[in-house]
């Protein structure tokens, strides 16, 4: 169910195309870039409507207008059925992944990005940044824990940089990152006012592929104050690396989000430029 | 089972007028003006009922004393029923809702008011101000959440106002207003005292649609009293917002609600001249 | 199942005492009043006993002594099946009934009396005050819900004052507004304390007709705190607005009690001079 | 499965030993003194041993030794099936029940006591004092509450007072108190620092008849010490009236456990005497 | 299963010894010495061995070198099945049985001890201290109850003073003092911090037989410190009272157990010098 | 399904080398040191790989460079079916094995280490530790607990002390340690701050076969906090004392985990050298 980027869009517009007559300056690029969110059929759609206009209005050949009305007209549609995310919502999931992106091309020992998407992805994701699937990772270590957490705060990071201010679109990423902060702190013995004992807690999906909830012990409220102060800790100082990270590289970030809102997606091939800038700097 | 508001009774009225000879003096307004909640059944049976008066004292036209005289007969027997919302019921809930719509008109970003009404819908709800869908949103910036709140509160900052005392004709606002800045809390990160992680809390019906309750963390009382009094001081600014909206525009108000007691029911376009004004109200 | 009062009893034993002949002096009013709690197969009962201890002192009509003795002999059988209410029990029944009436009747805006009775109804009750059924109001505002308190308190505060000493009778009131108060500190908002938000707490059965359980958010021991005091104050301020009212019309109160135990039911009608006089009270 | 007292085994004796001849001295009232616990098959099994005895001497008559050695021999078998309450235990038991009910016969209001006895009735109970049935009372007022409670706490009282160490024989009862000053206190609003509202636990099986368990209504931590405190005064309030009852009496309490002891039930006309001097005393 | 003590592995040697022709040194008791914790089959298998390895080395009769060598290689093949106990842990369990024999033989009042052994019966109890049952006995004193707190304590202050050390030995006596204290504390009402009212609690295995789970009453954080803090008290009181009976008798408490792990099981009339002295010493 | 380790992929690797001709200088040991996590059928499949290569060289051997080519073709394989461990890896486990090995070496009383070794066994355990079988014995005296303590933060405090960095390999050493320690203080009663009674927790898996949950006694806050901090206590110290014995032992660690890399086993023998030095160290 996933829809096409403007590259994508692109390559069947043109299998659309060649079966009618067109206006010399229409071009499927400029097509692609009004169509944000069409999926295949929704583009075939436009095709045949461009071609009923021309049609009406006796013309022998689409023109670009032809185009332009046939695109309002199925937006309007499109609204109905599933809202297309607007231009600021855009502009915000861009920033967001590209946060993401840069926090893990510059941390060192985290995976690398494969690719960076704002094509929305089954339910709730908006955006993605894809990194080599780190699940059966045998043993790891504070350190590589303490960047993924700056990974996953990346997202709210730029959004608060750039746009300044928080957006619903971070929830996912803060399930996440509490999950691993608990896991850090109750599980792994890693912070060092909570101290070198497990707390049974209801498991985090994050690094438990059983997903099994454990039996829980009764802790003072004591405890429980010192494993929230640490969670919270935690979380406080990997949005801050991230926060660093990303005020260092703000320019590298916008323009980054501008290539990802262009192409709406970026392979490890595209992102090498940037990523090394981003090394590169300071 | 929605019952027709003042013009709906004036059209239904109209065409069971048309089967019997009437007094000149006979008005379709003035009789849709004595029979808020009638349904479409209650205003035939009434015509039929005059009609019947008219004839038993030997009349050959149906007077208005005949429509008045079979308005009470019936208002009896519908009060057995099911009882009619008294004036002073009916004002506060005019004043509740326009509450809710000016406070949406004057917030930037805010879905813009599609319709106003006073006829009870389903059960439970007293009125309804229609804005544009907002659940499917992908992303939603934490100044429009504020604005939700704001819009959330209109409806009781309006009774305090106006009617100078509270009812529990905003229990609903309540419930929504509180899962929402619960949501903003503990699962939007959007609180400085509580923090950048999630707490795992039941489900709040207002963005989620599976309506899923989440299994539960077991935090410390500190960070329950953080969660309660962030929670509250939402609460407490959005009212402070909604009534500072309101005061500035009490005559709006108040005028308002009495277009909405007239005719129960305001479109977009009737409401475009308050909403103009709202606005440009500084 | 309900047990006929005394002006019942009459009309039934008129009915029964046809059928024998009787001394002069055999009043049936007299002997209704003997008979509180007689259901009227007791009283059918009664006539045929007296009937036969006429016969067996060879006496060709019935006499009052007759009646004394199959009164006496029916009462020791009755105690065993189900006891009936002794006098101070009764006269306690009467004063805790009249109390709510006399504050119904005082407060502004509440719903009028129309009937009371010390007539056990169902199981539990004791006794009962009726006012026009207030369950479909659609909205009702935050001084008419403190009235309610107050009637509720009505019968607890008119045992304190006349008897001095409290008793079982109330805890059925004390139920409802404690479940009343909690609804308006932690549904509608109106417990400055506590603010303008919900807090999930097993539904009252007063307000709701559907009886749910609602889930529960789980809130800091300081809001526990605050919810408690704000029930009890505003239990406590409606136990006092009772109280004074009472104690400003002690006499009308015994006076009314009195009637109670005589009549055992009285209705709107013959409440309307107590009640005239209960306003005109300054 | 109830054992007979000592009358009783008088009786049951009697039958048994008509079928042998006996020495003169052989008494079945000595007999009965020395088999307290005996059912009536222990005690035909003991006049057949008794006859078996003799016919091994070669005597013609059963003596007193007969019987004597006959009752040491069950005595051990029924020690192995179902031990018999030592003397010790009786004592306690006697001056634990006399407690119960003198303190019942002293306190004005309180239901007359019927029997009162040290036969263990069913599991659990060592003795029992029997007052009319009170559950089917309509309304019960705070003394007459607080009443119950003393006559409750009387056992415990006496054994405090006589034996002068506490056993596990009150557990029964301090069960049955603390179920009723909670039920005074969070059903009844009869504790001011507690205040007029009910708080839902679960239900006491003493005032009402379904036994159901409420649902439970989250309260503070200050008021579950509020109930606590005013639950442990109740409490401590009773025991200390109990206890003043009984130390002014304490003689007629040893003689009547005395009596107890002796007759192992005292019916409302054996305890006539007491209960007069009882009142009496000042 | 119960495996024999060392006089009945004597008997049951003799039994096979008789079926071979032996050295002269040969003697039951010597080989009995050598396999605590055989069975009567492992012990037939002994002889078998033994003879087996005599035909092998062709000798007419077995040696007592026969008997080593045969349990040397039996007791390899137990250990595999199940470990026997070494002779330290042989010598704790005899220090703790001593212990519970002790105290009970020296306190006045509580049962007498009918057999003392620390050959394991069943799973867990790897000794045991045989009272006459006590389960039946209707009405315990709080003195009572005291001295089988002391009792339960009493194994693991005998290995505090000899050993020096605990272990994991005491588990099942601390769990069966817990819940004893706790019957104390919320069910008899025997603390005063607590006061005369009972909690409901799961219920203790120790005086129930039903062994029901009872519902249980919220009751304040003081309350629950307090009953925690009562519990704790008895604790130490029974233990420092069992510290000091042994103290006291440290000679004997070492010599019986010396007689202990000889004899593995002792009698009461075995145990009755030991006693006679123990409560003579003062 | 476990791996072999280096000298059981050596006979392996013999046995299928023994099928093709191989070049001179091809050495099994040096294909196996290259093939860590390599399966027999891994191996097996490797022989055939490299046979190929040669034979598509025309080559009439197999050289040492074709069985390098063929193992990077294999391994890129194997990391997509179940990621190799990476060498930083399997330094952490060794370094982490070796220091359960040595504390347990060094501490009296301990058992015996049988075999070390860094092939992962069964899903999460990444290498062990094989002491002889504990689960079966009687009684344990709380030195020996706390050695076993110490012995479970081995693996911990040798990552600290060597690498300089806690990962996530030791969760499953810290949830044994957590529940060891509760069992000292909530069931063995070793902790003189919560003291000589029992506190009915989920049950620990460590030394209780049935893996049955208690009910819980509801304890105070205090109890909680004091079993907390025991438990706490009890870890750290534990922790303490095993970095010290390694600290002491820097180097023997380093070189016994140099050994454990290249040997992937040690046995109880090959192990001796490094034990007997371990025990001579100060």
């Amino acid at each position: 169910m996933d829809r096409p980027d403007r590259k994508g869009r692109v390559d069947i517009l043109r299998v659309h195309l060649r079966k009618i007559s067109l206006d010399e300056q229409v071009d499927p690029d400029t097509i692609a870039a009004l169509t944000p969110g069409f999926a295949g059929a929704d583009l075939a759609n436009l095709v045949n409507e461009a071609a009923l206009l021309a049609t009406r209005r006796g013309a022998e050949s689409v023109s670009m207008q032809d185009f332009t009305a046939a695109v309002e007209r199925i937006v309007a549609g499109l609204e109905k059925r599933h809202r297309v995310m607007s231009e600021q919502e855009r502009r915000t999931v861009a920033i967001h992944e590209m946060g993401h992106a840069l926090v893990a091309i510059v941390l060192p020992g985290t995976d690398p990005v494969h690719k960076i998407s704002i094509i929305p992805r089954g339910m709730g994701a908006l955006g993605y940044t894809l990194q080599r699937p780190t699940e059966d990772r045998y043993l790891i270590r504070r350190g590589e824990l303490e960047n993924r957490l700056a990974v996953l705060f990346g997202g709210r990071a730029a959004e608060a940089l750039v746009i300044g201010e928080l957006s619903t679109g971070a929830a996912d990423d803060l399930g996440k990152a509490t999950a691993l902060a608990l896991d850090m702190v109750t599980r792994f013995g890693m912070a060092t006012e909570v101290g070198q004992v497990t707390y049974e807690l209801p498991r985090s999906p994050f690094l438990d592929a059983t997903g099994q909830l454990h039996a829980e012990r009764p802790h003072s409220e004591a405890t429980a104050r010192a494993i929230d102060d640490a969670v919270r800790r935690l979380a406080d100082e990997a949005f801050a690396r991230a926060s660093e990270i990303l005020t260092a590289r703000r320019e590298l970030l916008e323009e980054g989000a501008r290539q990802l809102l262009s192409k709406e997606t970026l392979t490890e091939a595209e992102l090498a430029p940037l990523a090394e800038r981003a090394r590169a700097c300071q």
